[in-house]
């Protein structure tokens, strides 16, 4: 073995070593609340992500979509034929429908759904996609929904996605990512295109 | 209407006329090199993610997983039965294998794949899991990778995911995404979970 794959050799031995001793402390078993918010892309498609995973374990999994635009959802379609329920608001982006007392009432309906899966300790996993906007909007009570996550089922995980999470949410969070956006095509010209961005 | 409902609306109207003056001006169509990169969670599953809304639309997708465990992975179950080709570099992290050479000869054999994959036409759109450390650790060479995705179809979008994002693929990237761990179940010794983690 040349000097220089010994030396590869050790610092691989320290990064495993690091790694291993870092694996070995984290021993709790336990349902995680993550959050993924910020003004990347990326944040429900990393929700979608975490489904289909949790899906292709043969977990189960659940799926409140808090807003929606006009378009289709390619992601929708494959979770629900592996059996995914949805509940899907049904107002669109609450700047086209410009009715507080509608959007008010349609994230109510959809929040009642997602309270009886945050009951259900047979479900693991509930992704709860764009719910931030229904706090920084106020269609949702934010003392409702944090103790409504305290209080699900121990080993169940839940997903929220969306910009600008708002802070105890964050604080009640175990894993918190922020998409940042270093570019956008979009800002280049590029439009929003089937398959890649919805 | 309340004047506080009248100034929801024309609040909602004003962002409904930025957002639809932004769509207008976004009206070219290309593929998009998308790089989710960043220390945080949520990189790979926002891939995967992003490749099961192209399946569900119908489009054609492939992934090359660059970095791969010892763990089954509950994504690549549900893709594969949507009939998503799937190359996975078989030596597992490479701080396991400790093998500079074995690992070399493993990232040409995937590169090889992806790069068949990144000249076929009839793929809407590639996934490059993890290949970020296959060019920090030089295992695969960067003029090689930036020419092979410049020179791809012109309608076909790749995703590219892993910490430290090289300089120049950023550069030559569309939409880049930092994913910023705020926080991690890990830290507070909340191990890696099936369905959750992998």
């Amino acid at each position: 073995m040349s000097d220089n794959e010994q030396r590869h050799k050790q610092r691989q031995q320290k990064l495993k070593q690091k790694v291993d001793d870092k694996v070995a402390q984290a021993q709790k078993e336990q349902g995680v609340l993550l959050v993924i918010t910020g003004n990347g892309k990326g944040k429900t498609t990393a929700g979608f992500g975490n489904v289909m995973r949790a899906v292709g374990h043969g977990q189960k999994a659940a799926v409140v979509q808090f807003i929606k635009g006009q378009w289709d959802c390619g992601e929708r379609m494959v979770l629900q034929q592996q059996g995914v329920p949805f509940e899907v608001m049904a107002t669109g982006f609450t700047w086209e429908t410009q009715n507080k007392a509608a959007d008010i009432a349609a994230a109510e309906k959809a929040w009642a759904q997602a309270k009886a899966w945050l009951q259900d300790d047979s479900i693991d996993m509930v992704l709860l996609d764009e719910m931030t906007y229904m706090l920084s909007y106020h269609y949702l009570d934010i003392d409702e929904v944090l103790n409504t996550l305290s209080s699900r089922p121990a080993q169940q995980h839940v997903i929220v996605t969306g910009r600008q999470a708002h802070r105890r949410l964050i604080e009640l969070a175990d894993t918190v990512s922020d998409v940042t956006p270093v570019k956008h095509a979009f800002e280049a010209g590029i439009k929003a295109q089937k398959g890649l961005d919805y």
